[in-house]
Order: structure tokens, then C-alpha cells, then sequence
């Protein structure tokens, strides 16, 4: 804990006041922006970005990680709670700390019972289509706020101004960059101007919201900001703790994959090592605090944690400073705040989740593995049809679902012999001599109970179609472990072939695979013999007879 | 379909119409002890085990299955209808239908899609422990009325009738077999009896009733059955389709995978093939048939297909044979049948689900493997605990997290050579040599997105620890598959070793494997060499220097 603070370099130092006074500067919209995607006052985002990434300084174990508010997880917030109370009541308000409290208190009981290990319930594929999903629903929830009004109708001077908004920010984040370079800015300012374009425009639309007294023309804007810092909220409601545990768990989930995968690209980028446990124990703390905040859930952001890096940022300082010059602005004087009109804030998020949209997976997919590229867009197709919070379960069902199909058709070659060699290779691939009465399999999978029966099946079907079979030799060499189940197949396998008088024998098990066997009933019981080699069991099998059977 | 009609020999008639009898004379007692334990009127379970085996001789493939209600099915279908509408009222009956029929869409279009593989969600440990606990359940359920009141009371009768027929039954579970064989009896007629018991302890009880006037003494019994074939039932409640899906989809997975354990034991012991796909078409007709009959959710049992095969029958008529006698019962005057006494069916349902009590799984687990014991011992708790859906769930995510949790450890072992040989070991087990600049790694599991965290952070690890390493050999003899996060994770690795430096190369790539790298990016970017053996690799990368090094 704090082990960085310890180590701390004087040199570190001008990276992470600079990086932390971008991320503020960052901040701000974007906490106001994503708290109203969560379907909160816009405050309750400033909230959400002071106390919790002090919780993660303490705790986690990323250099440069920022956590705060995140589009995905606060629309998994609002999903969360519209059926439970009325969007700005304040049971809502209480409801949204009481879900970062429990998704805090699961995310700290997995990190202490060491369940890292569940991030890996998602493949790849599957997040990104889930991601892809979100980031849909995410920008259809900002049209009406963008127009000003419900679609299909709008609020002129509001639909101007948001619209004006994105294309300002639409131009900043393909072009701004370029300019500036050209313009003499060194990259780095230029890198930095870019990722504080969406405060820029929305303090121009702050500005112009003042100026020509837009409020009054009907543009609605965040309203004013209770003065001051958040108070310790311990308010919870006693008959929402089981409704909230469900998506509680969901929400857990999200913001342990998010803040995992932008936590690690960074600590590549370091050459850091993360610490997956007290990672776990970190996002809990900053939810907990986030709770105690009468905020939301929270997580690391990818996009902010990278601007965060990239301006600089060394240790958690960083954060720190983030988080004090948010406590500032807080306590200053802010009327400003008041103004932020919302269809800029909805320019900035539509824009900010656009950024999320990255079809790079789903065309290395689609030409590497159909099945893959299925399975990211029934995952988009299932968080859109169905909602953020089916979406997630859908994603586990999906990336589970596919390990057990694959699982289900495992490879399994016959093996003959090349010439008179010691050499044994698959017959389909080269002419390899079989014999008659020995039936030599090579299984190419560890045996679980999700191929097992597929692997049984699959036996059944050689011995079939080679009737004279007295021996059955399979080749353990790519069985890299044998479950409880597999152990109950392989004891059946052995008893059945008993009873047809075919004798089972194995060859070339695994060192730490054989250590397992020895403690079961099969070694004891087997109806044959455990070679060390497939040459030395086709030698003591085969009797050197019969060679000259040639397959194939 | 029928192919075993077309090819029906003579000799198998005997067989069949002896099995036939004897199912029917068992299913009488136990189709009515479980429509009790669904909560349904005791009839249902007669009307359960007509159609049901017609439909499943039509559309399924093992030869010696019998369709009809199970105990743990008739469990689940109450505990889904009891919070839906009360038990004995119509609606409560429509519901049990609409159950079969929605159970049996699924299982029939699962068929279709041939999604046969999803019975691998559950592992063995998983399902022997949810056995358990619905077993423990369903003998909680009967304490009542084998009592003949509500637990702590008892009604004097009712009780002394219960523990009688349970202690009979027990004592013929237990000796009658012997018994009998010592007194000369075949072997063959002293299983049947056996088998039987329960039906003569059942007429047993009915005559007493009679005999002894027991319903005015407060037992209750059956009560009158409508005389008469079940009429065509198309009744369903337009506001239960949604509430039915979840319970049906769970139902749907317990039917499959308790029918296809029965069918698969007794096609190995007949060296029978089972299509599972085609298994799912019949389990989906059955219930749709159980659905048109009135009745509920429907599966191949265990127990029952045992008698059906060790009584004889060799092809679905033994079962075509025990509708039409089941139909039979119905028409001919069975006034007895509404004398039937509860106790006697209570004790008939425990003395039957003891049977299914079978904790040699746990005692292998035990012994063989923790883990795998104790995802038995939470499935059998989380049934008992949070009752029998729950219970599926936490089944299914149990073998999932066990399995995703064995791959987060996935094992890799540090390759040196065996002297100056061309063999390479792991320098764990084996003194071999490896070399300073070159670090080989043997990947011992398929890469998949499970585990190819942990495998990257298993290889920054050994790098860290040899900080001299240029060259990273990673050995791929057991990677048996690599899906699109693997895919990923090998590209950032390359990318991420170039940055440093660090040549990234693979040796004795699969050839299935190959062939899929090839349709990828990797091929081409890759910071390195593909070797086919991993002496090869070593020979080019070393430039045959230091073999003196030696570790361990």
C-alpha cells in the first residue's frame, strides 16, 4: 500500500502535477456528462471523481490508472434503477450510492477471495460486441437531449447548439491535432489541446449560454451546483438491498473488465506488473468511497486513464491531484457550473462513446474465426435488443457457450506408424501404417467433462468401423489434465472395452497428468498396460506383426 | 424414425411384452407419487405415461428409454408453479401443461439446432451433487404426508400405515432379492419382484384401506380418478407465458440431462449409438405430448429405463406395450385406484429417491480432487439452501467457474536440452540446460480467452527473472487450439517483445493450428521464426554457444 508514495522520485513530479491538472480540466464535463447518463444531478459526477480515486491511490495497483464515472457503467446505473424509483427523486439518488456500496462490497469480497480469475467469463470477441452494443445505447439515449426535445421533435436554439456542439468536436478530434503540429505546437500540447477540446467547447457553450441568455430561450442547462463538498452519505434503503444485488453483480463485473483491460494496456506500455487481486480490492475501496460520496459506480476509464498517461502522469499522484483540484472547484465560487447547457454535455458523450466503436476485433474475427465474429455481434445484438444488463448475462452465456461447443468437438487422430520408425503421426495428414488388432488414438485435448462424452463418442465410432480391434492404445501426449468427470469416463471406457475383451492401454501421459491418475482406482483397474512411448506400446502390443497393413 | 419397427424380429416380442408388463405395473404406483410430488392430482401421472412414450418411440433413438414423470422433474415443475397459482386449483394444472409444452419447444428446437452439446454444462461432480440435494428435497416434501399431518404432528394412522410401507419397502430393497433366490426363485423373477414391491406394498395398503375403512379413520388417499382417457388439452394462460420461460428452460436442461445419463448407460451396456440431437426431438415430443395430454414436463428415467432393459425389452414396443395397458387402467372400472393411501405413496417416493442418493462421485472427487469435491458439496448445498432452480443456475455456474478457474492456471514449463540431444524437458524435472539469450517455453494447455491472461503473465514473469533473454521460443506441441483473444494476445506479445527488443518465435506449431495462424496477421508480423521442432529453433537462435550453461 502507497509503495509508489515510498519510492516516490523528485523527477516524477512534473508529469504528475501536469497530468493532474489535464485530468481535472477533463473532468469536469465529462463526470457532469456521464452522471446524467446514470440519470443523476450532474454534481454527483464531480462527487464520483474525488474521494474514489483516492481509494484507488491507497489500494490498487495501476501507476496511471483514473477511476471515476465511466459511459458504460453509469448507463448500466440508470438501466439499474429506472424500475426502481423516478429518475431525480431522491430514493434514486440514494439507490445509485447503495449500488456502488454493494458492487464496492463485491468487488472487495472477490479481490480478498482472491476470484481474479472471473474476469476471464468474457472472451475477447464477446466484450468487444458487448462494448459496441453499449456504446449504441449510449448515443441513442443522448439524441433527445441533443435536439432538446423528444424525438422526433426538437428545440430549435437546443438542437443548434448541440449540433454546433458535435460538429466542433467532430472537427477537434480529426483535425485539431494536425493543425496545431502544423502550426508549430509541439506534439505533446498539441496531444493535450486535443483531449481538452470537449472542455473548451463546453465552456464556450457555457459562455455563449451567459451571453445571449439561452436558458431563457428554453435551453436547459445543468442547473446550479450545491455549494461545497459532498456530505458523508450514509443513507440506504432497506428494501432495495435484494433487487440491487442482482445488477449490483452485473455492474461489478463491468467495471472489474473495464478498468482491468485499460489498467493493463497501460502497465504493458510501463512494463509494470498488476497485482489482478488487489486490483479487485482497489475498485472496491473507490466504489465504497464513492458510495460514502452519495455518488455511483465507478471504474477505470481506458479513454481517460490513457490521457492520464499520456500527459504525463508517473504515480497515483496523478489522481490525487485530479481529485483535489475537483474538491476546489467545489468549494469555490462555481455559478458557472449552473450554465453548462446539456445539449453540449450530450455532444460530448455522443462523441466520447463514438470513440469507443472499434471494429478492428470484428474484422480480424470475422476473417480468423466465424464463430467468433458471431458471438461479437449476437453479443451487440443481445445488449440492443435486450438491454445493457441481459446484455452482460447474455456475454458470459455466449463466451461459455462457445468454449463448450468447441470443447465439444475435440480433435482426436488416428496413428500409424511412418515406415519402421519410432515416429507415429496422424493417417489423414501422412502414410502411416496401422495395425489390424491395435487401434492407436491421440487425444488433442485436456479431457473435462466438456468433451468427454464427445471423446467417448468418438472412440465408440473408430471401434466401429474397425471391428478386429483387440487393443486400444490412447496417446495422452497433448492431454494436458483429466478432471473428476474425464476420470469417471476414462473407469467407464475401461470397463465397457473389459467387457467387449478389447484391452484400453495409454502411452506418452503427462508427467503431472500421471501424478493425478495414480491417486485414483484407474491404474489398478486398468485392462491394460501404461507406456511410456506409442512405440514401445505398438512394439509390446503388435508383436511386430503385421506391419505391412497399410491405411490409407 | 420407426427404423426399429422396420427391422422388429419375432424374438424380441417376448422380451418386450414381459418388460412391458412390468413397467406398467411399476409406473402405476410411481406416476402417481410423482403428479403428488409436482402437486398435481395423482391421475396426471398416469395421463404422463401414455402419449409421453408414444411420441418418444416415434422421434427418440435408445431402444430401452422410458419416458414418463421423474422425480426430480415433478419436483422442479412444482417449485415453478407453486409461486404462480395454488396447488390442486385449475389454473395451477393449465400451468403444468403449459409447462410440458413450453419444456418441450425448447428441448425439440435445441434439437433442431442441434445444440446437443449444452448438456455439457454441468459437470459430473455438479450433477451428482444437484442430485443429492434435490433428492433431500423431495424426501423433506413427503415428511408430511407419510405423517399424515404437518411436521412436529403426526395423525396415529396415517403414520403407523407410512413407516410400515417404509419399512417394507425397505427390508424388500434389502433382502427380498436374496430371499428369494435362496428360496429357489430365478434370479430373473426375484429382480422383478424387487422391482415390484412398491406396487404390491401399494395394493397391500389399498386393501387395508378398504378392509379397515382408513378414510373415515382421517388417511387420506388418492381419491376418485376421472374415469376416462385424458381429453385434448389446448388450455394455456396468456399472462404465464413469460413467468413459464425461465422455469421451462431450466426444466427443459434437467430433462435433457437427466434422460440422456439414463440412455447413455444403457446404450453402452447394449453397444447402442445415441444421435443426441435426435434424443432432444424425442424428449421435446414427449412433453409436447405430456402438454396435449394434460399432464406435466416429462423425462427418460433411470430407475424406470433400468427395469424396462433388466425386465427384457429390447425395442420402444416394452413401452408402446405399458401405454396402451396405462390407457387400459383408465377405461376398465379402477375404482381401487381412488384408495390408494398417501402415506403409502410418501414412503413409496422416499424409498425410491434414496436410490438416487449415490455418493460414490463424492468419495472418488475426494480422493481424485478437491476442487471437483467441493463444487459437489456447493451444488448440493445451493440446492438445498436456495431450492432446486437456483440450484441448476449455481450448478451451471460452478462447472463453468471451475473450469474457467483451472484455465486461469494454466501449466508452463521452462524447456532445457537433455545434454546434446535434439530432446527438450522441462528443467523442473529433468537436468537440462538451458541457454542465456534464449528462453523456451512449453504452453501445456489450447489458448483460448480463459487463459491467455494468465499465460501472458507467465511469460513477462519468466522474462523478468531472465533479464538477458533476446529470444523467446514458445514450444506449441500441446496447444491444441488458439480462438481470437489468443489471437490477440499473441499479436500484443509480439508487438510488446519488438518494442524491447525481444524476438518472439513459435516451435512445433500444431498442424491444425498452423492452419488456422495462417488466414491471421501473426504469420506476417511476426518478430521471429516458426521452427518445426523446438532443437531447430534452438540450433538457428543460439548459434550453438553456451550450451555449458546449465540450470538446476
Amino acid at each position: 500500500m502507497l509503495e509508489w508514495l515510498r519510492h516516490y522520485r523528485r523527477d516524477q513530479l512534473t508529469g504528475d502535477i501536469s497530468a493532474g491538472i489535464v485530468v481535472a480540466m477533463m473532468m469536469v464535463p465529462q463526470g457532469m456528462a456521464y452522471a446524467l447518463v446514470a440519470g443523476l444531478p450532474p454534481v454527483a459526477g464531480i462527487y464520483a471523481s474525488i474521494l474514489p480515486p483516492v481509494a484507488y491511490a491507497l489500494f490498487g495497483t495501476s501507476m496511471t490508472q483514473s477511476v471515476g464515472p465511466m459511459a458504460i457503467v453509469s448507463l448500466m446505473t440508470g438501466a439499474a434503477l429506472a424500475p426502481l424509483a423516478p429518475a431525480g427523486s431522491s430514493l434514486y439518488m440514494v439507490l445509485a450510492a447503495q449500488l456502488a456500496l454493494i458492487s464496492g462490497a463485491l468487488l472487495l469480497a472477490c479481490g480478498v477471495l482472491r476470484l481474479g480469475f472471473l474476469a476471464n467469463f468474457f472472451s475477447r470477441p464477446v466484450m468487444s460486441g458487448f462494448t459496441i452494443g453499449a456504446a449504441f445505447l449510449i448515443v441513442a439515449g443522448q439524441i433527445n437531449p441533443l435536439l432538446g426535445a423528444a424525438f422526433p421533435h426538437w428545440h430549435g436554439p437546443s438542437m443548434l447548439l448541440g449540433l454546433l456542439s458535435l460538429l466542433l468536436l467532430v472537427l477537434a478530434r480529426l483535425w485539431l491535432g494536425a493543425l496545431l503540429r502544423r502550426l508549430g505546437v509541439s506534439a505533446w500540447w498539441a496531444d493535450i489541446a486535443v483531449r481538452l477540446a470537449p472542455m473548451l467547447v463546453v465552456i464556450g457553450a457555457t459562455v455563449l449560454a451567459g451571453l445571449f441568455d439561452l436558458g431563457a430561450l428554453g435551453v436547459r442547462t445543468t442547473g446550479p451546483v450545491a455549494p461545497g463538498l459532498p456530505a458523508l452519505n450514509l443513507a440506504s434503503s432497506s428494501g432495495h438491498w435484494r433487487p440491487l444485488l442482482q445488477p449490483a453483480m452485473l455492474i461489478a463485473f463491468i467495471i472489474f473488465l473495464t478498468s482491468m483491460s485499460a489498467a493493463q494496456t497501460l502497465a504493458l506500455k510501463r512494463q509494470e506488473k498488476l497485482d489482478i487481486n488487489r486490483e479487485l480490492l482497489g475498485l472496491g475501496a473507490s466504489n465504497l468511497a464513492s458510495a460514502l460520496s452519495g455518488a455511483f459506480p465507478v471504474t477505470g476509464s481506458m479513454s481517460r486513464s490513457a490521457v492520464n498517461f499520456s500527459a504525463g502522469a508517473n504515480t497515483p499522484l496523478a489522481s490525487l491531484i485530479t481529485a483535489a483540484l475537483l474538491a476546489l472547484a467545489l468549494v469555490v465560487p462555481n455559478g458557472a457550473l449552473a450554465l453548462l447547457p446539456l445539449p453540449t454535455l450530450a455532444a460530448t458523450i455522443i462523441v466520447a462513446v463514438l470513440g469507443m466503436l472499434e471494429l478492428s476485433t470484428l474484422r480480424l474475427a470475422w476473417r480468423y474465426d466465424r464463430a467468433d465474429a458471431a458471438a461479437l455481434l449476437a453479443a451487440s445484438s443481445g445488449v440492443l435488443l435486450l438491454g445493457v444488463e441481459a446484455g452482460v448475462m447474455i456475454g458470459v452465456a455466449l463466451s461459455m457457450g462457445m468454449m463448450i461447443w468447441r470443447a465439444s468437438r475435440p480433435h482426436i487422430a488416428v496413428l500409424g506408424r511412418i515406415g519402421a520408425s519410432e515416429h507415429f503421426r496422424n493417417i489423414e495428414r501422412y502414410p502411416a501404417r496401422t495395425m489390424p488388432d491395435v487401434l492407436v488414438l491421440r487425444i488433442d485435448a485436456g479431457l473435462f467433462f466438456g468433451n468427454v462424452e464427445a471423446v467417448g463418442g468418438r472412440i465408440e465410432e473408430e471401434l466401429r468401423t474397425r471391428p478386429d480391434t483387440r487393443h486400444l492404445v490412447l496417446v495422452m501426449s497433448a492431454v494436458n489434465s483429466v478432471d473428476t468427470s474425464a476420470l469417471f469416463g476414462l473407469m467407464e471406457w475401461n470397463q465397457r472395452l473389459r467387457q467387449r475383451d478389447i484391452g484400453l492401454h495409454l502411452a506418452e501421459v503427462k508427467g503431472p497428468v500421471m501424478d493425478r491418475l495414480r491417486d485414483s482406482d484407474l491404474p489398478a483397474t486398468l485392462n491394460g498396460q501404461v507406456f511410456l512411448s506409442t512405440a514401445m506400446a505398438c512394439d509390446a502390443l503388435g508383436q511386430g506383426a503385421d506391419l505391412n497393413h497399410v491405411s490409407i
